[in-house]
């Protein structure tokens, strides 16, 4: 029987997690004072491990040591970056997380860190850049070559979430005059072809796109034949400045492997390619349920506890006040609890079910929203629907609460506030549950990350309301 | 100035969005009577419409026609499906999510069903398998040549989120024996190369996997070059009953376009490319934003109301069974309640704040768990930073509501009580936020879906519990 791939990684990783826990290496390394460990059994013991530690890491894949990275805490993570071979670290640096590659690169001495960033790539380069010491920063642009730095230049100044920031300058280019012979010649005489190569750009001269070659044409095709006859007409082409997500839509509906980056001009940029969109759909994924809950969205599990802890005051601030002014509405019905105290025990549970039923139809236009699915004509129809459910869930819900609150607190009219408060709700939530994502969405904020805060409020809030604004009448009726 | 993706695929499909509005086209012929229908002008009017819509569909993109058709409310889906050219749909009815494929075969009359299936690769046809009516399924395996019945019912028996059920057949094979020069031939033979062809696989004569060829070898070594020499020694490789969401990890670590898939005996079965992979995570993800707020995996945004409100009474049964129970909490603490009806206005804020700070500490673990950041030896680490989080935000958050409920309601002691409250419930908010996930992940219940509704229910719950309790001591002391 074969392992599961995770199986398989969790294999390739034991023994070093087994190196690194048997022999408490790295905390007797951390814990010893400096003299200590200079004394001979120490350093003796310290240069077995190292080396051990450095020969199963080099045989190990850079996503896969970037994995064992982020899931250690930081003594460990620490031992293990110090151990990690210098051809290694680029790959490292650009492949994890935000927060891992940034304690990395603060703990890492300046001499090895300039080693380990003049080996990378220029378009890995530009994903650390923002995260280096200024002074290594200008010692490596004044380093490089002249068409080096000022690519370099040209990606890092995009914003991170977009076209330009993630695209490679790494293509194969071909004259629209050259046949497939001319091709394969060109091609015979490179040492490798970038990664994700499934297709060759046709360019005039000045560099405007005409079209793109796909390599099989090349197999596929007389060796006379043109290749402004081969290339397809019009492929899927960005622009530097778009949104790296809709890529990631086209790249996703369009089954492609790479597509051309052009200027307003039409004129070649560079290439996105699969795998990096990819990466950045997945960590959009990952950031947006972080940022949902309101925590940043490149919180690191093993990061430290105080920066965690601070990062986090906004989002309780923010939600110790919806929840301050909704306990003010209940404030507003004190009188009416105080004669009839059944109303605190059952309030809670009108807010709770308006809160559950408008996310749904949160997520619902959510994602409508993020697929292009809504648009004006069908909004109606949408809205429509959603009201439709909430009041026929509201009628049989509503009345099985409002029965068991009769029965328990043998009181017919109380069953009845009970009933009606849950319908209302449930209409309001349904509503909200519209409105407030396709407003934020208008308001060019993101809804999947607001939306549910805001409803949350405004359930909770006209829960109490209406519930205890009801219970206040019959109230009032009874003692009059 | 360009337009980007969003806006060119509105502008491709707007001009159909008008004909549907404009003319009015669809709700005429669905509100005429059948006789009325085929009067004279009706029927001119309708296949006037009909071929400029079928004109107009011809040019999309099928994965645009798919787009169209998910965001068109019943009627008009209708009427564009209808005018959808025979050679497009099958492909449509793959690209679809699964309640609209459903309801567009539902719609379709048999004849034309069978035409559009029997057009149908074998792979997109195992998509859309489970769908079909028995009668139809029946007659299409049956026309099926052997070889592709026995591949179409070797895939439709593996799980939908296996990798067997996504992997095709169509792919380059070539023996250990030849030479680049025979495997250029033997391309040059073809008519086409399957999509997502990066790599060649080598086999033995009974099809044992030996290793991959890349395309670009092809172009960079001499033709004598035996490929055995060229093909790398140890690919990434799946298996049939492997979970596709594991695979796709591969796909994002390792930047494959495609992998093979082999038998426990290590014979090559199908293959595995990239899109199908991004298209099967982006289903997964869409799914479990829906599962977690409990809607069907699958509902549609445009789908029938009755079905809609029934697939959400689950859900609703069950926020409202832990609503009910946290309830029954503040019902024990009625008595506290009458002596102090502040008691009933304060205490919706400790639960709240317990919900929102553990819900952060479940989306750390649950991200953590995905990507198995988190195993035995860390996770003591992890529980201790985040129970050190909560302390430390406890000490200042629970100090600041205090001192809101103390001016509130001139009542140091209540203000002492909201404290200790909100200190109490984020601990165990903490704990719950670490404990929960990390249950239903041995449980083998997805975490990312169950964990917020528990959680919500343990700090709802104890928020109450811890709150009032403290309260009813303070109550009773007072009025001793």
């Amino acid at each position: 029987m074969h392992a599961s791939a995770r199986q398989k990684l969790e294999h390739r990783l034991q023994p070093i997690l087994d190196l690194l826990r048997k022999q408490g290496l790295v905390e007797q390394l951390i814990d010893r004072s400096e003299e200590d460990r200079h004394s001979l059994g120490a350093e003796l013991l310290h240069r077995q491990h190292h080396q051990e530690l450095r020969r199963k890491l080099a045989h190990l894949h850079p996503a896969d040591v970037t994995h064992l990275l982020e899931m250690l805490p930081p003594d460990e993570r620490s031992a293990v970056w110090g151990s990690v071979p210098a051809s290694m670290a680029g790959a490292i640096l650009a492949e994890a997380s935000d927060p891992v590659a940034e304690g990395l690169i603060e703990e890492t001495a300046s001499d090895r860190l300039l080693n380990i960033c003049e080996a990378m790539d220029p378009d890995d380069l530009g994903f650390i850049d923002d995260m280096l010491p200024t002074a290594i920063r200008e010692e490596l642009v004044g380093g490089m070559a002249e068409r080096d730095r000022s690519w370099h230049e040209t990606t890092v100044n995009y914003p991170e979430h977009s076209v330009g920031y993630l695209m490679t300058r790494d293509m194969l280019l071909i004259e629209a005059g050259a046949t497939v012979r001319d091709t394969l010649k060109y091609l015979r005489s490179l040492e490798d072809f970038p990664d994700h190569t499934d297709q060759l750009f046709v360019v005039d001269e000045r560099r405007h796109l005409l079209g793109a070659l796909p390599l099989k044409a090349l197999f596929l095709n007389p060796l006379k034949t043109p290749v402004s006859e081969l290339a397809m007409p019009a492929p899927t082409v960005f622009m530097p400045e778009q949104d790296a997500s809709e890529a990631g839509q086209a790249f996703d509906r369009y089954d492609l492997v790479s597509a051309p980056v052009v200027d307003s001009r039409d004129r070649i940029l560079g290439r996105l390619t699969v795998d990096v969109v990819m990466n950045f759909l997945r960590e959009e994924a990952e950031e947006d349920a972080f940022l949902r809950e309101g925590l940043r969205r490149d919180e690191d599990l093993f990061g430290p506890v105080i920066e965690s802890a601070r990062s986090r005051w906004m989002w309780l601030a923010l939600n110790l006040m919806t929840a301050f002014v909704a306990s003010r509405v209940i404030g507003l019905f004190e009188g009416s609890i105080e004669k009839l105290v059944a109303l605190a025990t059952l309030m809670p549970i009108v807010a709770s079910i308006g809160g559950n039923t408008g996310n749904q139809t949160v997520a619902l236009v959510v994602r409508g929203l993020a697929l292009s699915q809504i648009n004006r004509e069908n909004l109606r129809y949408l809205a429509l629907k959603e009201l439709g459910i909430s009041v026929m869930n509201g009628l049989i819900w509503g009345s099985i609460m409002g029965a068991v609150a009769w029965l328990l607190y043998q009181n017919p009219e109380l069953g009845l506030v009970m009933a009606a408060a849950t319908l209302c709700n449930l209409i309001v939530a349904a509503a909200a549950g519209i409105v407030v994502p396709i407003v934020l969405d208008r308001l060019e904020r993101d809804p999947a990350l607001g939306s549910s805060v805001v409803l949350t409020f405004i359930t909770d809030s006209m829960g109490f309301f209406i519930f205890l604004g009801l219970a206040t009448f019959m109230v009032q009726g009874q003692s009059a």
